[in-house]
């Protein structure tokens, strides 16, 4: 991805110095900032504080830490304890646990493998978000104009992204897409995330409130829906950020394309529908106040709502496959009813 | 209404000094404020600097604005003025137009009778806004949980409003009914204005995300949506705040009944369609940045949004009057299409 002209990635490591770099998101998108994380205990913090975020960044990021563990000291007791250590700060992220395995494992064979493996767990994610971005290129007509919510960018990934590596493929092909970003209230990742990283990649970009997506697809101004995926059930129902489901009605009732770009690694075939998808409650603080820069620069919480009054505030809600045109993933793009058999035998 | 424990309406008028009072709605919800206006230029002021704003409101408090005038000076010259004066405040109010033409005509023959007829716009207003919620009030039962939209309560009218009146109706009928308040981005007068107003009448209401709506109605946690309207076209479309065709799509998609609430004064019967109704776009700043009270209480705007990003801002959107369960009136719950009948012959 590029920034400011630099190419730059989410999260990557020199074995050399045994640093690990990232991109701080929690600056972004008003400043930007690069972290050195000297240790892997350093590192797994910044996993911790959300310095990174998103599956595939946190899964690399905590590769990473593993290898610079072996790299510190490869005694039993130690790298033992920076597995646990590792797998502590973030303990619902599956990606997380995949990566810190395949690193501790193969670093029983020689610290060099760990570091190999680390570099294999970045560059397959890197690999997959590359290949969702060439098979969602192939449904992107020249000018399409793509709605996306929340952030399944290059940022939630080592690079390219989900949702939005389809868009950028289809600009470096020539397609001139142009992306309608959901605010996506109540955290603001589309109005943060996705249009910085939009911004920074010269694509034309507008930010709407999410309640003008219905505007504008009933415009005829919305030519498709691309959005990314928390976890697929084995059914093709998907849970996303809160506001998926109701992006994908609108689109359904407008006849609208409605695309969920994931690696395969986030089909879950153990979880039967999205009702088995527990919906987390987060605090309502994160509706009812807002952070940002003052005309000063100068970062203020302030308070949104009326006081007394109380919110509610679910982070996440289930689209069922019924309602999803298609899901693209490295290995192509399917139906939700197909993908438990497609993503097992191809 | 109650607020502190008290009886209010939005705006009044004691004829004996000539002052007009209004609730500051621009220090709402963060500080209750009563303004007094001596004469009719402060109150013209007080219109166009929207310290009264909403359909209703700022009809009656025209009306008084007039009378005023009159008691000031009723000689032609200066009514003439004064009504010129405040025609040009809101030039897009039709209530405003409605409402100093009436009091002007009546002054023509004595001021008492201006003064007798800005009572009687005043009092058409609240008398209308009180019937609807005794007609929606038919269609909540007991417990019934109800979504609505922006803010079409008793601050936008004299007193009651129009989709929370029949909440209002239901409260007092004691049905205990419970409020999902959107939030409403990008000015959020669901969570500063609908929130404020059932927090000092002491219903059970939750602020939520815009996106949480789908969730909560897939929940089958919501039992109805009401919501105002702007202005409402011969064949029933209704214009109202942004995002309420997005509720709209959502509601029906689920079999919720979606109740659209306002005085019949709001049907434009010349207006075939919702096609011909303009729809306003605004300042991309209302979605970029956004102002609350610092915890230490000080006023404080914040940017929002990526800086370098751009935003699309449509005030207000189209639902088409297939997704309308009923339109509640002063003259009883009508289907949209039995509205240009119903209104004519009634």
């Amino acid at each position: 991805m590029i920034v400011n002209g630099e190419h730059y990635k989410t999260v990557w490591y020199d074995p050399d110095t045994n640093i690990v770099y990232m991109i701080d998101q929690t600056k972004l998108p008003f400043s930007f900032e690069i972290v050195e994380l000297k240790n892997y205990r350093e590192t797994a913090h910044a996993i911790k504080t959300m310095i990174v975020r998103g599956a595939g960044a946190i899964g690399a990021a905590a590769g990473y830490a593993m290898a610079q563990a072996f790299v510190e000291n490869d005694e039993v007791a130690f790298v033992q304890k920076a597995k646990e250590v590792i797998s502590g700060t973030r303990p619902t992220a599956v990606n997380l646990f995949y990566a810190v395995d395949k690193v501790f494992n193969a670093g029983r064979i020689s610290v060099s493998e760990a570091v190999k493996a680390s570099f294999e767990v970045a560059e397959e994610d890197e690999k997959n978000s590359k290949l969702i971005g060439e098979f969602g290129n192939e449904v992107i007509k020249k000018g399409d104009r793509i709605l996306t919510h929340c952030n399944a960018g290059w940022l939630a990934f080592v690079d390219y992204g989900t949702a939005l590596s389809p868009v950028y493929t289809a600009a470096e092909d020539g397609k001139n897409p142009f992306v309608f970003v959901d605010e996506t209230r109540p955290r603001s990742q589309g109005a943060r995330l996705t249009a910085w990283e939009l911004f920074h990649a010269g694509i034309d970009h507008r930010i709407i409130a999410d309640n003008a997506a219905a505007f504008y697809m009933n415009k005829g101004d919305i030519d498709m829906v691309i959005v990314g995926a928390d976890r697929i059930a084995a059914n093709g129902d998907v849970a996303n950020k809160i506001g998926t489901l109701g992006r994908a009605i609108i689109a359904s009732h407008f006849g609208i394309p409605f695309y969920v770009a994931a690696p395969s690694s986030t089909f879950d075939n153990d979880c039967v529908s999205g009702a088995a998808i527990p919906i987390e409650e987060r605090s309502e603080d994160e509706l009812l106040y807002h952070t940002g820069p003052t005309r000063d620069g100068i970062m203020t919480e302030i308070r949104l709502a009326s006081p007394g009054s109380k919110g509610l505030n679910p982070a996440f809600d289930v689209t069922p496959a019924s309602l999803i045109t298609g899901i693209i993933t490295e290995k192509g793009i399917f139906k939700p009813g197909e993908l438990q058999e497609k993503l097992r035998t191809t």
